[in-house]
């Protein structure tokens, strides 16, 4: 059973009719909704949801064609940078699915939609065919007003897909694959931000530590305590495990200790096991012991 | 989304026709097949079965009267000890189903087919209405031959459910409720046996340890090490992680280590994931924050 998600971002907040005519075009597929967020003063509505490869391909397509219908981008307004209609489009693995399929899966997709609707993609992250489109913020910088100027005109603006030019009023949309992220806190036994911020150091990677961790240093005035706020860009690579010793023997170090931690949000189960596989040091494990495995195979 | 697993066993291991028609009766119901393992030498075949508890009670009634039609006691030979047509039937708590549930189920699963039947049914381990049929193996005593001599005359066999006295070609059935079981092996680095064997008596319930663990020291002589080989009858109530903790501590005092840990066969995704939590010192996790277990809600 393979399982990949996908996280359309498109560009209505606010009318709901609009956003329950982009999302309803899920309804059509064998595909599961696992979150709506609609954000009235980003006026952006991120939904994910999750399928079978093509299921999943099929159902982002249907929902692209929707918003480029009922979205004008001449007239949106909103907090949250972007540069279309469909504004963003990531396909994820979570289940017996490589990236390279995701990869291929997102080049199909933005293939597929910029033919249907002349709507120009940019592929991104482990999508992107040039490494200055790898990150999404570079891809997206200067916006729909900005992209709609140069694009035509400077060669580094020239769409993977579709025609050298903006759509009148859906713009361009951003087409990515990458791996699933997953927020993880690490609470510290103490008010002193200072420690937070040289163990957030101490792990991320700008500044030296993991390659797939995002780290800040946060304090919590309501508990007293502080915290080192991570994403965890891959999982696979830089398990939460490995990472989650390393803040403890800081913490050691400055005379403090891990209070607890937090997952916010979703993770894959292949996460959760790699943890508990990782302290009972387990061998020869295989995520099909799990009845719930096993169960959704049967099932999908 | 309740989940129950049911295990019955059933005195055919030979006949592949009478089998298939016993187990044939579980594709009438919703209730996915997990394994079926028939033994010849023991002349008998359990089937592992899961779903929401009122299909599995209906599933496992269908199996017991197409076992009680197929299945003559008088002409059954087998080295595992056995009692009846449809031998043994547990019900175990998967998810988002308490004891008390699965308690229930058994004792409507009892009811319903001695009265169908004239099966006699003893309930036993948490569904057992006498301290002296809570362990199986006693229920089982003297197996088929020697109960027949003593139903009706000895009070202590009396069944729960269902006339006092033998079924002519059925004999009678142990019905139960139980915790799931997670078979869980320590290896040691070492080749010193009788550490395995301390080990053993100091984690296990018998000699002292913890209440929900059988466990046994072996020697692996194709490795050259040894093991602490264990059956965890209560994952919620004595948690992997504590034991495995405790072993360390113990292969210490010896001056070795744990070298790894095996889980054989299935776990429920909750015991993973306290394990994860354990070691995480995760705060306010939720087993519906895993991908998966959220996409099997959607799906039953």
């Amino acid at each position: 059973m393979k399982l990949v998600e996908c996280v359309p971002n498109f560009s209505e907040g606010r009318r709901k009719e609009v956003i329950d005519a982009i999302v309803g075009e899920l309804n059509n597929y064998k595909v599961k909704v696992l979150n709506i967020h609609a954000d009235a003063d980003h006026n952006r509505t991120d939904v994910t949801f999750i399928g079978e490869p093509e299921e999943v391909k099929k159902a982002a397509l249907a929902m692209a064609l929707k918003a480029v219908e009922l979205i004008d981008m001449n007239k949106h307004k909103g907090e949250h940078p972007r540069m279309g209609a469909m504004d963003v489009v990531p396909f994820i693995p979570v289940a017996n699915v490589t990236m390279e399929e995701c990869v291929e899966l997102a080049h199909e997709f933005a293939k597929e939609f910029s033919e249907k609707t002349g709507v120009p993609c940019f592929m991104y992250e482990e999508a992107a065919t040039r490494e200055d489109r790898r990150n999404l913020a570079d891809v997206r910088r200067g916006e729909y007003e900005g992209l709609k100027e140069e694009i035509g005109k400077n060669p580094d603006k020239t769409p993977d897909y579709g025609p050298n030019k903006m759509h009148p009023t859906a713009g361009a949309t951003a087409v990515g694959a990458r791996e699933f992220l997953i927020a993880f806190n690490v609470n510290l036994a103490t008010n002193d931000i200072q420690i937070a911020k040289n163990i957030a150091r101490a792990v991320r990677h700008s500044s030296g530590g993991y390659r797939y961790v995002k780290a800040m240093g946060f304090e919590i005035k309501e508990r007293g305590i502080v915290q080192v706020s991570m994403n965890m860009t891959n999982y696979r690579k830089t398990p939460l495990f490995r990472v989650f010793e390393t803040i403890k023997r800081e913490a050691e170090r400055y005379g403090t200790r891990v209070l607890s931690s937090e997952i916010v949000g979703m993770l894959p189960m292949e996460a959760m096991a790699d943890i508990a596989s990782f302290y009972l040091q387990l061998e020869g494990f295989d995520i099909q012991q799990v009845i719930e495995k096993r169960l959704l195979e049967e099932l999908l």
